[in-house]
């Protein structure tokens, strides 16, 4: 670890954050090959999506595909994250279904899995059945913790999730960006997420107001980022092998944005011309509801 | 002072909270008297309002009255706070307008203020202007404050407002529930917005998802409670004059309405059936996206 600081050995839900290491099982197992994922398909297994038209009808397309829709998700209804896609849904008179929820493309990904290996399709989020057995292990392994001694929980998306110190966090994402140590199904995992996400930076977010989008797409797919809910970010840069992980003690989203750019910046995982076409995210003005100024975030060391 | 907890002499942006202090000249030079405010549209000037029918229709009336409209309001448009009211607004086709705005109310006192003194419309928040002087000199006289040291802001409304330390803004508030110490026509002032709102719970926030409604409601009207942006909450006793004014740190919401209520009971301030009444603003159950139970909140000593 080349710096810590504060409470790095206090495990908390690491939530979304995870979603790539959730979703090695589908790669590692042969399911996302046997099935014909595309890259598109890969992006959103691994995605918290705006559920923009690209999230929803590539992962309505891929439940198609295995046979199963819409009513096989145990995600939950969500309305979309995005304001513009939220108003446009409720114009449109279109209920809001599981499929907009920003995580349905992660279930659709264990789904994929749970028909590759012959498991009963609702059985899916069982913490003991076939999917999130081996979904546990690859946490625990990529996080080098024990998976018997992993605290768990239930995720808002209902599947289950456990608590991680940002240690672990950190070290699991150097390991996705640099995956050369890893087992050679396991290191083609990892790779093959890292390229997937480069390719398609708006499958894993969306196209507004979305950080983990704008990282991949100003740094060209060099960094892999993932954002968690209750103000956790975790950023792989495949240059150099390191990982940033990041959690905001009272959850809060407002310093995450602004305090992962920087931390990004000192830490040279992104070059000047990038800090500079994320300057919007670091120091932040805000404006009242007239749209007058009334003062800004920015981080203090 | 009968107890401290943290830091209550640093100041911050007490926001809405200081909403009655904000209306006392309203009252005091006889503007709400001249122009025959009734109770409701007094309750409105003091109101963090949802939105609803009962809150647009008010001040929609109120402006009228005053041969003003929605156009002199310089708060700006806000969608309305309570969901089911922002639903319905999208779905009618009509716009969000100033109207709408939580402190639309308030704006309209100040109005209201402004043509009962003769100064121009357009000047209603000048910090040096009519109005917002003796707005400034209300606040800090019940703040126990010298209205020269403040440090003003721009709220999100758009009106100055000024940084206060948290033992102020208790002060204030039990002078405002117990204003017998004061000249004869701020405590009649005072004595007429608690009146107002203990009258009129529903006006002063919302019919949904409102502490303060719910705590004027369940103590008929003895608590006089006041919330504020980033997790900022005053409640005036009536009937022992004492007041409780608590922020949160972080500024977030989520624990503000579990310590209001659990500090209220602490301190004696809501009886054991009140308490019951509130306790599901005390200890709160989180539930996911699909309605499972995944948590709660709670307030640890």
């Amino acid at each position: 670890m080349i710096e810590a600081m504060g409470c790095v050995d206090h495990p908390f839900f690491a939530r979304s954050s995870i979603k790539a290491l959730q979703a090695i099982p589908l790669l590692e197992e042969g399911a996302a090959d046997a099935l014909g994922f595309t890259d598109e398909e890969l992006s959103l297994a691994l995605a918290s999506h705006n559920a923009e038209a690209c999230h929803t009808n590539t992962v309505s397309a891929l439940l198609a595909r295995l046979d199963l829709s819409v009513a096989d998700l145990q995600c939950g209804a969500q309305e979309p994250g995005d304001r513009e896609v939220r108003m446009a849904l409720v114009n449109s008179g279109e209920e809001t279904t599981a499929l907009h929820n920003n995580c349905s493309g992660k279930h659709a990904g264990f789904l994929a899995l749970s028909k590759h290996l012959d498991a009963p399709a609702s059985d899916y989020l069982d913490p003991d059945g076939a999917v999130q057995s081996l979904v546990r292990a690859a946490i625990s392994d990529m996080c080098g913790m024990d998976a018997g001694s992993l605290t768990r929980g239930m995720d808002g998306c209902s599947a289950p999730t456990y608590r991680l110190p940002l240690r672990a966090l950190g070290l699991a994402f150097a390991r996705v960006v640099e995956p050369s140590g890893l087992e050679p199904k396991r290191r083609a995992a990892c790779e093959q997420m890292v390229a997937a996400v480069a390719a398609h930076p708006i499958l894993i977010a969306g196209s507004r107001g979305r950080l983990c989008t704008e990282l991949s797409r100003v740094t060209k797919g060099r960094l892999f980022p993932k954002i968690g809910a209750e103000g956790i970010y975790a950023v792989g840069d495949r240059a150099s092998g390191r990982a940033l992980a990041v959690k905001i003690d009272d959850g809060g989203r407002r310093a995450l944005h602004a305090v992962v750019v920087e931390l990004l910046s000192r830490h040279e995982m992104i070059d000047e011309a990038e800090a500079r076409a994320l300057e919007s995210w670091r120091q932040t003005e805000l404006t009242n509801h007239a749209g007058l100024s009334v003062g800004r975030t920015e981080v203090v060391a």
